[in-house]
């Protein structure tokens, strides 16, 4: 039998869950082809749809984020499409990774890990390549603790050159504003152990009017993602395959929640709480990764590893003798950075209680203030 | 909020989750990367391959039973690939058409819809098209009752011509026997919500060292379900992309609770329900789908609904006055049979009362007994 005591989960998802959405969860099991799942997923689409501020179509997947941002590839795209993939991080890497491993003919737009993506480097390769169809990219990098600008990088892509943009939203969506239909963009795909305040294992994606248009010629081939089958099932309120219904319950739960405090004071209160963890990083006298703080993330903070501090004994001291949870780097910033999750249900006590904790533990890893 | 009252959840899945199940899953969040998920994931591992009784390679993905499926296809074949497909029901034509959309030349070896897949038509088939290279069959026929003979089956595909098997197990795998490796399954894919006992979003795969070579040369595309990341991630006790942590919560316990029970007694348990079942469905003057009794499944019963009564008109009767939920027909069994599922956490109680359910309502919803 598991028995996980409660900690101090700062690692930006899972994240941790409120325990009414807990109890939502432990509601008995129903049929999935019943009225009772069709009036769950009913509604629970329709306030995803608000806080995804969209009147796009919007489906809910059970799988992890990664799993929708395949979908959004596999039913919009053919091989040999041109596609532009614009990546600052690990996760921009994986997102064009995957979009290589259905066949499309990738340009990759590089940026420094830490950097935002730029939304001029974006329109010059648009003028240089007119037979791009699509543009792939991170809205929030997960694994730089940077919110890419995706308003103006949306103006350029779809403002300028009518070309499909998809968004990976993972990280960002019911935490920073992603108004889906003020911005235009065609495909946006998150997951539910971020914002939503749930465990992994749900995701969610929209389809734009012109994202569909794309799906009628799209033959990159897709069963479990086809959005077209999720479609024609959500009609009769239903999933084309057995969805996570504890999940759902959750999910219903946490909309409430979200859409009952106002998705304006949702991003209001990540905001503050960021603020208040940067500060206190900077008060340490630790470094952001963030090269313009301008562009710093409000659901999870980089910070660098100082010279002479051992960042694995960083984080397990934090584990092992004050039972919280930070999450390390990735990819190539894996030694060289440490990361704070503050997104989803997280507090200002949460975050003082980050920050003593690295008062109490830096100098036992060879941490000397400048 | 949601709230649903405890049912008499009679279909094949989703099936009731024990207490004890839903109260390991209300463990907090981890960090999917850290020491506990490790152990976690690396001691399920290790039980599923004992109810699975293989020595094979097997992982645990964050989808329904069809996202294993897919899996199954996309590690081991190659677009182009003479795939024999042998069907008898709803998820046999599934597995069918998941194969045809990736690709795949495919030889549809199709049954009656309540008789079991046979051996010999498969041996025919493989005499008269040698480039075969894989064979898909499903174990348990959930949308007839059926649990087709794999047994012989294997004894066919593997001891005779040395084919790829590739097994949907998803309303079979820990309710009745299947011995992957004494059967010489080269993959074998099943869900969480079915035997397992916890609900819908997980699934289980394995991998023979077969299946292996196959994977070195398939060429379907392939990422979110790709098992060769999830052997390299499993090695460090991880997943490649964020997991159901709450459902690994549930099914430590699920598997602590079988293997304590024995996998024997589990398997004897559904023999009798199920036989108690049948002859409950004969005694109220009911016919079995089913064409031969011997292939009846332990997990799943399709009854056929009789002249004059409206099935959709008994479920909802079931449903809305006794709290009794019975599954319906699929494809084209629509509208001619209902089906009772004795899957996973079910007791004689459960069944007796679906009983005593259809023996008050059948008279009024048209039925009289011959």
């Amino acid at each position: 039998m598991v028995n996980i005591p409660k900690q101090n989960l700062r690692t930006p998802g899972p994240t941790p869950v409120p325990s009414d959405i807990v109890e939502a969860m432990s509601n008995p099991m129903i049929d999935h082809r019943g009225p009772e799942f069709l009036e769950i997923i009913t509604a629970a689409t329709e306030q995803l749809k608000q806080v995804f501020m969209t009147t796009n179509d919007l489906f809910i997947l059970t799988a992890s984020g990664t799993g929708a941002l395949e979908a959004a590839i596999v039913n919009t795209l053919s091989p040999g499409d041109k596609v532009l993939s614009a990546s600052a991080g690990s996760f921009g890497d994986r997102f064009t990774e995957m979009v290589e491993t259905y066949g499309a003919d990738v340009q990759r737009l590089n940026f420094e890990w830490g950097s935002p993506i730029e939304p001029d480097a974006i329109r010059s390769a648009l003028q240089a390549e007119p037979g791009i169809k699509a543009v792939l990219v991170t809205h929030n990098e997960t694994s730089t603790g940077v919110t890419h600008p995706l308003q103006a990088i949306a103006e350029v892509v779809k403002g300028e050159f009518q070309k499909l943009l998809l968004v990976d939203a993972v990280s960002s969506l019911a935490c920073v504003p992603l108004p889906v239909d003020g911005w235009n963009c065609d495909v946006v795909a998150t997951a539910s152990q971020k914002g939503f305040m749930i465990p992994p294992g749900l995701a969610f994606i929209t389809m734009s009017k012109t994202a569909w248009e794309a799906a009628e010629t799209a033959t990159m081939p897709r069963y479990y993602f086809d959005l077209k089958a999720a479609s024609r099932f959500l009609e009769r309120g239903q999933t084309p395959f057995t969805p996570n219904v504890a999940l759902m319950y959750g999910l219903s739960l946490a909309l409430d929640k979200l859409l009952e405090e106002g998705m304006e004071n949702v991003f209001e209160r990540h905001a503050r709480i960021s603020q208040l963890t940067r500060d206190g990083i900077k008060d340490l006298g630790l470094e952001l990764l963030v090269s313009d703080e301008t562009y710093a993330s409000n659901t999870v903070t980089a910070i660098k590893i100082p010279d002479g501090v051992d960042g694995s004994m960083l984080r397990n001291l934090a584990h092992n003798e004050h039972n919280l949870v930070l999450a390390g780097g990735q990819g190539k910033l894996t030694g060289h950075i440490f990361r704070i999750g503050h997104l989803g249900h997280v507090t200002r006590e949460d975050i003082e209680e980050v920050l003593e904790t690295l008062r109490i533990i830096l100098p036992k890893v060879g941490f000397r203030a400048g």
